[in-house]
């Protein structure tokens, strides 16, 4: 029926090519013929005055859809108004109807995705997996064959190759997992935790803008890339000469099992602790390194609130409770205080009384001059004004001394110079003063002796590997590690050629700062990394300048490569560095297992393989972000940075979003955004 | 140039009608006019030779959006590929615009929730709330007044009216809380915790089939609809006569604050705990009550299975490690045995070693003879069946002696009747076996004395009045409570009519079974809640009868009714009660409400005024729902019952999808759903 009318309304306009069986059908035969008697204006007015009554009709019952799609001319009405009403009408069906078949593909997917058959199918575990054999030099298990060895083909083609065992399941583990080639070794990853954690977004987890599920994902889902295993264990030891890596479980009696996991390729990631910086009282404090930590501040939190509302509590105590406090200016402590701030100010006036609004305090104490110090000035600027603004007080050149259970001592150095003590009465107290080593990085650093000067993490050569353990055995990635980059040593290089070039004896150079830009120029072309470092530089210039002279003899020179050489060796301890290190790991491994047949057969199976095969790491700093309450800065390094409201904010998010690790995380990061805006953050604690 | 294209379309089917203008533009002058020299196959033919290359460069070009709102009439072409190609094109276009516009307008609503003010402004507190008169027999202080009573214009109205303080926050709490008319009273919910929970999706939490996030509500959001307050505490004791609730909590320094609510109506809803049926070992069980319970069972549940990947653990140990005991065979022991053999099922192989799937063993224990007692037997077989086929392991007529460490002893009946003693090793053990008296329940039954005979709740009469407290005060819903239905006292006078009919002394009745069945349907007529108990009469009237004379005389009969008695008076403690028994309060109080003026107008202030304004509480039994592992049971009464695979489990997750507390629960329940089956469940603990 449908095409007979669309046929026929195209006859209208044609009516020579009307076929004379559709207009029977219709019950109308052609009055006049114009192959007999030719006119000009009968045809078009005699059916145009029919047309428009029996079009509505139909638009009525019609099945658009159909139509639609059908391919046949559409139906032609005179009126715009009709034809606008009926294409509106059109579009948005059209649209329920697709969104419509969306959910129901959905549902039919949904029913494919439950197995009701329970497969119990034989397997053969190898013996040596059930019952290991005990040896090395404590004689413990040692873990030569994995139950799940023999679980699939690929598993079992995987069995004889290179073992590679990583330490930790942060960032830097996962971005190597995430790189690697699955043909290539045989995998074990050994980690407390089975879940890698997006720390970035961390603070956000805190206060109930995300919801910590979206910021974890389970590290054997991302083992499955490579094929590869997981212990969930801590690591103890290792013993580098025979290869084992010692490490330790409670089993489900309470008592500590520890077994040895042979390795032939070990890469540490195992992160860090925070840092106490010598401060007692420290057990009065939470941290932010972990999902329970989250968990634990945000049960604290909405504690503090409850109890501020009990007629027991004085107006004293309420206004303890209420107290906020944030050690350390860094972008954990400032985003964690944006996000308490916006919990407070959003959500906590719609259902808590509105008295507690009006006693709280949020307070951030800051040891250098500035938040966000390793910011660019402009921004971390923009963050202080934007914490003034929010009523969180800022305290700049703080020094804490002690936290007591209700209260926080602090020195803090006033413009004048004096240092005046304070007392800041608390009910919660975050403390994210920086990163410390593991006592697992503490034992290898003291085994490893002299190869290991630094006490603040394990370093490695350029090439990643552990200073000190055998050439090629041991990688360092991510915060527990850090890089000997001797950028001082070729600035004094640099410094002896530009001697020569002057014609003078190194000793009685005298360096004018016009010089110092040149040398400054020639390391920032070779050593990327360095701008930042060397645009401090050019502030400590004149500081060094002990004798005022406007030159820095060869003395003052030393004094401050001496000073600087240590920052220059440290990189940020931040999930970049750790990703970009993983990633290179994984690449390099990846050419290395390609290069390994070649190099056998050239008996080269000694020696610096790592150097012969790919370039030394270098970091790229992609940028620093943060969170300000409403706002965010963006750092991009050289120049290129942003701050300010909700595009900010915006931008922060995308940025995140793009780098989370799957599209699990992904999706229920997007939920949890759309859920704070539709229903605002939970306020319950459990 | 988009109207002059579609003109000059329309105008080549009907020549006559072109004007000359729209013809120029497109440098083309008509080469013959109907007017001049009538043709018949000219017109048509000249024109369709160049049309449809026109016509597709259009379409390429053309803004289709804007033309299919525009009411101009749309381009014909007389290919019909191109034509379904064209359409096609245009449905996905208007759909991904119709998103799109969604989508940015779900941003432009996203960008408006961000509060940019912090708005500080001033409240009067009144002096009593901040410090709060003391009195009462333990001279506590007494909340007279809250910190938020002026908060807003519309808690200043609230601020005379009878005080209603509601004890706990669970199903009878929150149904009382929407249902009541905001107008009449001045609400105060003490709770422990600060979030109502959606109990009968409990055991889908354990397994992170929905997450816990999605089963609960804050209290606090519930509680703005009736403008009501909030006091995180827990109910110690209740002063009848002085109208004093004594409450307590933990203040931040650890130590126990107490002090007194006042009110004019007290609603007792505070749950039960869990029986222990003076088993020995519960220490090493878990339960699952609430949400705290839901993530020690998952982290419980998941350690094992990595403790069981560990070479340290024997394949003893394993199998130990990998026994999941349920004991209870209730709809929460069989609906979290099915959730976890779903984990098992489909979630564990994908990630865990194979080993695991096979050694791993489910059991349930249940000390009557078929699981799922309660609900209608072919549903209670058709689990048995389900669960026999999916190898949970179900011992019936089973009770639990002791659980150990790593093993539980039970004894069990065999058909033949001997009872043997069986142990079973075990690495988890849930307990879930029907509910218990709180300890402050204990201390109000004891208080009451003879008033309140039951041991296992609070008795209330008809109208959920406290037994044994001033008539109108106090009222009791939910599992802490059971309603004194006298039914049997009814039969008894059903019988005494019956025997009057037959001209008979009811001593010397003698009761025929279809004598029986008439009474039962009078019964049944007027009590719809006594339908369950009669159908289980009709099978004790064979056993009563003692003499196997196929009557029952009257000394039989009281023998029989005296064992009803108990179990016609104690209603099921189940969500569906405790949230009838909430929205009844809610219609009654708002009823009282108001008739309060006309009452006190006719000196009406005494007596029976819940009687004279509101029918008793009546129990309407919607049904009994529970999943059993890819396939649910749905028992509705009265013969409507259904058991089934993927549609019946639709059904359930649509019925408690409805049930569900708020907009946000339903979305986030959705999003669990969709989440389970596009990335699995996650195989976390933290």
């Amino acid at each position: 029926m449908l095409s007979c009318r669309l046929a026929r309304q195209a006859g209208r306009h044609s009516p020579g090519l009307r076929p004379p069986t559709i207009a029977r059908q219709f019950g109308q035969t052609p009055t006049r013929s114009l192959f007999t008697k030719p006119s000009v204006t009968s045809p078009t007015t005699q059916t145009r005055g029919n047309a428009p009554r029996r079009h509505s009709k139909a638009l009525a019952l019609g099945p658009f859809f159909t139509r639609q799609l059908s391919g046949s001319p559409l139906p032609q009405s005179r009126s715009r108004f009709l034809n606008f009403l009926y294409r509106t009408a059109a579009i948005f069906g059209t649209s329920i109807a697709v969104v419509g078949v969306g959910v129901v593909g959905f549902f039919l997917y949904d029913a494919s995705t439950y197995k009701t058959d329970a497969a119990h199918t034989d397997i053969a575990i190898p013996q040596l997996a059930l019952n290991p054999r005990r040896g090395g030099p404590k004689n413990l298990p040692i873990l030569e064959v994995s139950i799940d060895d023999n679980d699939t083909e690929e598993m079992l083609r995987q069995k004889d190759k290179p073992k590679l065992v990583i330490l930790g399941s942060g960032w830097g583990s996962v971005a190597l997992l995430k790189e690697l080639n699955p043909e290539n070794y045989h995998v074990t990853v050994v980690s407390p935790t089975n879940y890698f954690l997006f720390t970035p977004m961390l603070p956000s987890a805190t206060v109930g803008t995300l919801e910590m599920k979206s910021l974890v994902e389970p590290i054997r889902r991302i083992i499955l890339g490579v094929r590869g295993h997981f212990v969930q264990a801590s690591a103890e030891d290792v013993d580098f000469s025979a290869r084992l890596v010692e490490v330790s479980q409670t089993n489900s009696r309470g008592e500590e099992d520890r077994f040895y996991i042979p390795y032939d390729k070990l890469v540490i990631g195992v992160g860090s602790v925070t840092n106490p910086h010598g401060v007692k009282g420290l057990e009065h404090c939470y941290f932010l390194k972990d999902i329970n930590d989250a968990r634990r501040i945000r049960n604290k939190v909405i504690r503090n609130l409850e109890l501020s509302c009990l007629p027991t509590t004085s107006d004293e105590e309420r206004k303890r409770l209420l107290s906020f406090v944030v050690c350390g200016g860094g972008p954990t402590g400032v985003e964690f205080a944006a996000e308490l701030f916006d919990l407070l100010n959003e959500d906590l006036t719609e259902v808590f009384p509105r008295l507690l609004r009006n006693e709280i305090s949020v307070h951030l104490i800051q040891s250098r001059g500035h938040i966000l110090n390793t910011y660019d000035e402009t921004l971390s600027k923009y963050a202080e004004e934007r914490f003034a603004r929010d009523q969180v007080n800022v305290n700049t050149n703080a020094r804490v001394g002690e936290v007591k259970e209700e209260s926080i001592l602090f020195t803090q150095k006033s413009p004048d110079g004096t240092i005046v003590t304070k007392e800041l009465p608390m009910g919660f107290c975050l403390w994210s003063t920086g990163v410390s080593q593991t006592p697992f990085c503490q034992r290898l650093s003291a085994k490893l002796g002299d190869a290991q000067p630094n006490v603040h993490a394990l370093e490695t050569d350029t090439h990643l590997r552990l200073n000190g353990a055998p050439l090629g055995d041991v990688y360092a990635v991510g915060d527990c590690s850090t890089v000997q980059n001797n950028i001082a040593d070729h600035i004094v290089t640099f410094l002896r050629v530009l001697a020569w070039k002057h014609g003078k004896d190194p000793e009685s150079l005298e360096l004018r700062f016009s010089d110092w830009r040149d040398v400054a120029a020639s390391v920032r072309q070779r050593f990327p990394q360095a701008v930042g470092h060397l645009r401090r530089l050019d502030k400590l210039f004149h500081e060094y300048d002990a004798d005022q002279s406007g030159t820095l003899d060869f003395g003052e020179l030393r004094e401050l490569l001496k000073q600087i050489d240590s920052k220059l060796t440290s990189l940020p301890a931040t999930a970049q560095r750790a990703n970009q290190q993983g990633q290179y790991l994984a690449q390099k491994f990846n050419k290395l297992a390609r290069a390994a047949e070649g190099l056998r057969a050239n008996d080269i199976i000694e020696g610096d393989l790592d150097a012969a095969v790919y370039k030394a790491f270098e970091y790229r700093h992609l940028g620093s972000l943060a969170y300000v309450g409403n706002s965010a800065v963006l750092d991009f390094g050289q120049g290129w940075k942003f701050a300010g409201g909700l595009w900010a904010v915006y931008a922060w998010r995308s940025i995140y979003f793009a780098q989370s690790v799957s599209l699990r995380t992904r999706m229920l990061m997007a939920m949890d955004w759309a859920k704070r805006s539709l229903f605002g953050r939970d306020l319950m604690s459990y």
